[in-house]
């Protein structure tokens, strides 16, 4: 068997997010059709996580056995021209067989898209949390520091996250406000719980809101519990940017 | 009665165009219909131009009449309430009686999107033409330059151009290429024919896919004869970004 590896692009808004699931499409299982329909064979899509509905995706990864014996170039372009409009495959590339795109991912990029203004945006509106109001990109950079290092991120992640303990290390946040109200939130960690990033985010809008305070955010790190965090940002403003190994 | 100037983005992608006609739904029926539910009023809303079926607006600008006396504010929430999710009013205030959308405008600009690589883009899909195989952006930067100043652009526009004459000056052409092979081409001129950026933008990429010379661009727009130019790009990668009094 073939340990075939590859890095996907999606656009998540219509499907129930990336793990197979009985109530709704997912593109695991888009996947796992059009390469049944190249190999003939039920082939299982191992990705580095799950996303959740309507997230998208620049980067990320996943892996799957094959006896297929099809050219890479050809594979890739057989299963883009099969794949659906909001699905591609960006690369693809026989790996070591040893290679599993979960237990080996190192770190994860995740990119978190804020439009701030008076009217929603449009071109965007698939791609962006639009937050009205008055809103201050210095006051997020302030709050983010406190999430950088070594954390227990009860405070932010699903209280039906399954992981055996909360501790994730935040290596990187950048926060980047550009031109039209655009807010760019950036952050790379060994892993992410549930909702991790979307907790986050909620949290540090509140701040920039004028709604919670920089001074706080040690606090609600130290409580362990979802409660004292601020409200999960919406599913479509967010990106798996990058799946690092 | 009121003059009420608007400036609008919209995605494209679903109407059949700016301009209202009997075969599909335009931008402009939207906005009247929706601001006569507003005003009770059957007003006309007059564009600084149409935009073709499936371009984009970053800010297009129209006027309409109206007795309606909600104050402008209340107009905008209203009305960006009252329209669909891919129509957006940016702004809209009183203007004198004699502002006129079309006729005052001085300048246009227009941004063009392509992706090049060798896989579809997914996330940009309807807002960039993708352009696969080697594309060198510095011809295209080279060919641009013959584009600037006054030229008669008939090897470029429709033939369906129904124009008194086909003579344009274009202020500004940029050509930016950025990561993962996104390539914006930015144009500037004090009008714009119909299919005029498209054109343009069509023969630029023949001369970046090595399929034309940048030597031959001056003899091109000599023939004014659009059997001389390059193909029409399509709709979708084109925005008006702006429209200049």
């Amino acid at each position: 068997m073939r340990n075939l590896r590859m890095v996907l692009e999606y656009d998540g808004t219509a499907y129930h997010g990336w793990q197979r699931q009985t109530n709704g499409l997912s593109i695991q299982q888009v996947l796992e059709e059009k390469i049944a329909v190249m190999t003939g064979e039920a082939v299982k899509v191992i990705g580095s996580g799950r996303t959740d509905a309507g997230v998208h995706a620049l980067g990320q990864v996943a892996h799957f056995k094959t006896a297929s014996t099809i050219p890479d170039i050809r594979f890739l372009n057989g299963i883009n021209s099969l794949l659906p409009r909001d699905i591609a495959v960006k690369a693809l590339r026989e790996v070591d067989p040893s290679f599993h795109a979960r237990y080996d991912a190192k770190s994860k990029v995740y990119l978190y898209q804020v439009v701030n203004g008076s009217v929603r945006p449009v071109l965007l509106r698939q791609y962006a949390w639009f937050v009205p109001g008055p809103l201050d990109p210095e006051k997020i950079r302030e709050a983010a520091v406190y999430f950088m290092g070594t954390h227990d991120f009860s405070s932010f992640c699903s209280t039906h996250s399954d992981a055996p303990d909360h501790i994730r290390t935040i290596t990187d946040i950048r926060i980047e406000a550009g031109s039209h109200g655009l807010i760019k939130i950036e952050m790379e960690a060994d892993g992410f719980l549930r909702h991790m990033v979307r907790g986050i985010v909620g949290t540090l809008i509140e701040v920039g809101r004028g709604k919670r305070f920089v001074s706080d955010m040690q606090a609600i790190i130290h409580e362990k519990d979802r409660r004292h965090g601020g409200m999960t940002a919406p599913p479509h403003g967010l990106f798996l940017k990058e799946v690092i190994y």
